[in-house]
């Protein structure tokens, strides 16, 4: 049972996360952007903690840092569990760093339990999940199934440096990005804890979760032109003002992205114009973000949107332009890496708690090279990407216990 | 009957209407700001028309152009003829220019006629109506009431140019301002032609109508702010969304601005922050611009507006903050000159055709001098402040001659 612990695990990796925590790119907050001076502190810093705790370790090519613990049989497909250790720009110390910490904790005490696994444990450490620096996509985890996009190299930051210019200073090599390729025969799992970044468990008071799906998202600009006119002169019902129709479409969206509980849409921007208070609206340009656990729901739940929006405009005299520029399809978790969850957090007299993943994390990207789950750990407020964002000690302690008692089963 | 008009008044009003449209401070539009070069040359250009049709004329100490014809009475109250020769940035020739010139062109037809008045008619060409350049309101029609407010001179331009500096370049005096007042027992009434500046004649198909008020307008900011989260991560029914709040206000103001056929109710202006395609939107400011004929029902309506909002942001569980900055009362149009111009108006053989003026005009200071009326135009589109601003030259011939026949009745 939960309350029969020492919270020795959770103490453990609160105080790695707290040593973690110390390596910014700003003196006053956390900021750790992918290849700056403090993600190669923190690597080294990860992969020393990694040596402590036993594993043989090593900074790779583009940043990740790799822990290796060698199974009683070396040639049985390894499990690896991993995240980042990247930040956000003024970032919380939990959001990524939390699932590296704990592999390496499990780690430590499955050897302080003189526990050795049937197969290899690797615990990675990724460096650009973010994408808070360069224009990129989970490019340290695509690069393990081959999948690094060479035009990554040329991205550049805010300040003009490319990433290859930044590679180099970091001490990496993008010739050697090729031979981070892993043969997917060799893999049987990937396991990746994270913070929740929502509400979900803080309002049903459970300390984890078990991820159903990473939610695939459509994102679009929408374009609504009516005209503009004098606001003193032109009569309510010769008006074709674009913010209310605009008013009439976020309101639908709300409603359409509301209709199953596991689905979600949001319209994040409104720019009006010419946005002066006595000029009826010409013009407003907004964007749509909606997501799915399930991709054939998100596609039905657009096009309800589409439709929506398209008769609100006819009705009102507006044109109304759809540009949809992402649509990522959802993430799927396997059976039988969440059923080892299920028999982890069953094995703590904890009940089973199973919800989507809103945001994206390295297991869209680990996907491509071998099945995937994901736990989430309850975070206060639902907070994330801020300095705000939190755990306690007893949550971390619980999930580093579920996953000690999952990776004992799948490496048993 | 309008149809045996041979659109000589008509002609010579746009005649008169290009000849001003040549000055402009820009060289490739229109564009009069108060107190400018243009200003100047347009002021001495209208004094020459009026003087050209029979007016003594002179630029007064604040570059109002004022002409006058003297009655057979010359003791009686005197009636005034006006609007304004400045205009905004980028405008079109008719707002204001129209009023003035079809004052020169009755007084000249009065003459042509061998009419002479009973009383003394006053043409006025004002220069501060669009408050374009300075932070004034209506200066130089104010000031014939005793009412210009001397902080007016220390208002600065874009530039910095104070408006005292600007009056000395011009070739003014602020202290001859005092000396402007005129006393209102020498007034019988001042009469403003103007367009429209909005669809509703040219919906109806009619030339002109007689404004029964101009509108009294509330103006407020309002502040709604719910809570910031992910868009992936907070279901639909744990949001605090500003945006969508604000989007069901939106809907709200609209509704009941058109509550009564001549009030109307406008958000011109939303800003969302932090205006993020994957941010719930924590926070939106906008505008509301209210306008009635009525001061009472504009009151009830903008009470019902703050109600509507206070329980949509309470069902929502957000704040909303109302902050009216603005309460300019209605100016009702004198009942004895609408008499006359409904005369003027049926000596045609037109219908008569009321509408309130949704914009503001010098009538609404010129009201603190003596009784005043409107008469509108019809422009097409209902275009204004824009050089696709238009009228015909028939419209204009209608209006000239209303004017001519409103005023022989005034003046008999």
């Amino acid at each position: 049972m939960t309350h029969s612990s020492d919270l020795s695990l959770g103490r453990r990796a609160m105080a790695l996360l707290d040593a973690l925590a110390r390596y910014s790119d700003e003196p006053e907050r956390l900021t750790r952007l992918y290849l700056s001076p403090s993600h190669r502190a923190a690597a080294e810093a990860t992969r020393g903690f990694m040596q402590e705790a036993g594993l043989t370790a090593h900074i790779d090519t583009l940043g990740s840092v790799v822990g290796r613990i060698e199974g009683r049989n070396p040639d049985a497909p390894a499990l690896i569990i991993g995240s980042h250790i990247d930040t956000v720009v003024d970032a919380g110390r939990y959001d990524g760093n939390l699932g590296v910490i704990l592999g390496i904790v499990i780690a430590e005490a499955l050897k302080a339990r003189g526990i050795v696994p049937s197969c290899p444990i690797e615990v990675i450490a990724f460096g650009d999940e973010e994408n808070a620096r360069f224009p990129t996509n989970l490019s340290t985890s695509y690069a393990l199934s081959g999948r690094y996009n060479p035009a990554w190299l040329d991205g550049e930051d805010a300040a003009g440096v490319t990433l290859r210019d930044a590679l180099a200073r970091f001490g990496g090599d993008p010739n050697g990005i090729a031979a981070l390729t892993r043969n997917p025969k060799r893999y049987r799992g990937y396991l990746e804890v994270h913070i929740e970044q929502g509400p979900l468990l803080e309002v049903e008071n459970r300390p984890i979760g078990i991820v159903t799906a990473i939610n695939g998202a459509t994102r679009a600009r929408a374009f609504v032109t009516g005209e503009a006119g004098h606001a003193g002169t032109v009569p309510m019902n010769m008006r074709r003002d674009a913010l209310a129709a605009v008013a009439e479409m976020t309101l639908a969206i709300e409603r359409i992205g509301a209709h199953q509980p596991d689905t979600v849409a949001t319209v994040g921007v409104a720019q009006v114009k010419p946005g002066a208070i006595n000029v009826i609206p010409a013009r407003v340009d907004f964007t749509l973000d909606a997501r799915s656990p399930d991709d054939v729901v998100r596609h039905a739940m657009v096009a309800e949107i589409v439709r929506e929006c398209e008769a609100i405009a006819a009705r009102r005299g507006v044109t109304f332009h759809f540009d949809p520029f992402m649509d990522s399809p959802a993430t799927p978790m396997d059976r039988g890496l969440m059923s080892a969850f299920e028999a982890g957090v069953s094995s703590l007299g904890l009940e089973l708690r199973y919800l989507p993943s809103g945001a994206g994390h390295d297991a869209m990207a680990m996907v491509e090279l071998c099945p995937v789950a994901m736990l989430f750990v309850r975070c206060k407020g639902g907070i994330s990407h801020n300095p705000a964002e939190s755990i306690t000690v007893e949550d971390a302690d619980v999930a580093a216990r579920v996953l000690l008692e999952t990776v004992r089963r799948i490496v048993a």
